[in-house]
């Protein structure tokens, strides 16, 4: 059996996230359905992590397991003209032998873009967040860094039951490591940036909720140690909308 | 009665096009709607021209008579909230009375968007033409300027019936000017800009099928003469795919 690794761009607007569910679009289902028409094989394709419902991947990770002797370069292209146009395959490789595209990751990089202009251009809709109403940036972007560090992100994790995925994780540990967690302004946009060991279950999402609470000065970038301490789910922001969301990459 | 000029951005790649037609979403039937829930009154609402499906407009402008007092301001506020997320009114004005978004255009500019990489983006292929095969852009590049000029564009012209629309313009003349037609290579892109006093029918998307192949080899910068002088649509190149083309701006 060989172990292929995918890198995989998709626009999430038309899928109920990453993660195969009955009756439901899903890029895991689509991307495991073009494989087998290409391979011959029902393999299961695993991603490096799921992402929710709307949220877009500028290079998801993905691995699977064949049989089939197509080169890899050729794989890319048979994917790629089986796929529908907002799922692409940008690479596919020849992986080592036990390769795992979740067990593996070592880190992830996410982006979540806030429009901030008072109308939102229908071509930046289905990717972006619009939050047009008054929010203090400055203290913002001053708390973004303190989420920086090792930390028990249980105040930012979903309340939601874990997923099978997640209960198959070799830790039920909630810490994770961020490596570097930065707010700034791009034109019409407040852009996020997130680099991290791994990232529970909407965490990025309350993060931002949490700095937009901050923004609007209900709570205070000082705070941001006490809502990590609390350890609960309600001492934090609320939960931002999964399409201003974007995976941009996995290392390994 | 009041006249309003609305200036609008549309996705264009849910819609079949702006005009009105028997259940079939359309960015004129979708306006319409709004604007009678708005204001009450159940009014025409006049594009300055047609776009077919596909087509999107950065700032397309039409326009429609109210007897509502509400002001124009106010008003685009009311009709966003009503409106797609993928049809947005950026700017509501009040327009001398008499004012037709069609009758009085000046001008227009289009913009037509190939992508030239060998995988379109999920996030580009609604916006672009992906042609990723082999072209002499440099021709193509030097073919661009030679539309230039009032001519006798019916080589470029819809061999389709014309539509009401066009039926009730005052010349039946397919004379048209173009006062500048320039492509360029912007990073992944072709890029085409085009600005006249009017456009037939598929007229812009029948230049960039010519201009294709003159990138092909199949035709020459030099026979771009010929080609208008022989008054006949199969002396041109194809009809490029709608979703590459962008209407920019209408000059009044």
């Amino acid at each position: 059996m060989r172990t292929i690794k995918l890198t995989l761009a998709y626009d999430g607007s038309e899928f109920f996230g990453w993660q195969i569910q009955p009756d439901r679009p899903t890029v895991q289902a689509a991307v495991m359905e073009v494989v087998e028409v290409v391979t011959g094989e029902r393999a299961p394709v695993h991603g490096s992590g799921r992402t929710d419902a709307g949220v877009h991947a500028l290079a998801q990770v993905a691995s699977f397991q064949t049989a089939s002797g197509i080169p890899a370069a050729n794989l890319a292209k048979a994917l790629n003209r089986q796929l529908p146009h907002t799922i692409r395959v940008l690479a596919a490789e020849e992986a080592p032998a036990g390769f795992h595209a979740r067990l593996q990751a070592r880190a992830k990089s996410y982006r979540y873009r806030i429009y901030r202009g008072g109308i939102c251009p229908p071509f930046l809709w289905r990717y972006v967040h619009h939050f047009p109403y008054p929010l203090d940036e400055q203290q913002m972007i001053e708390a973004a860094p303190l989420f920086q560090g090792a930390h028990d992100f249980t105040s930012f994790a979903s309340a939601e039951p874990p997923a099978p995925d997640e209960r198959q994780m070799p830790s039920k540990s909630l810490v994770r490591t961020v490596f570097s967690s930065e707010l700034r302004r791009e034109g019409d946009e407040l852009v996020y940036t997130v680099r991290g060991s791994g990232f529970l279950r909407h965490m990025v999402r309350n993060i931002l909720g949490t700095l937009v609470e901050v923004g609007k000065g209900r709570m205070s970038a000082a705070q941001i140690p006490e809502i990590l301490a609390a350890r609960q789910r309600s001492a934090a922001g609320p939960t931002l909308p999964g399409k201003g969301l974007w995976l941009v990459s996995v290392e390994y």
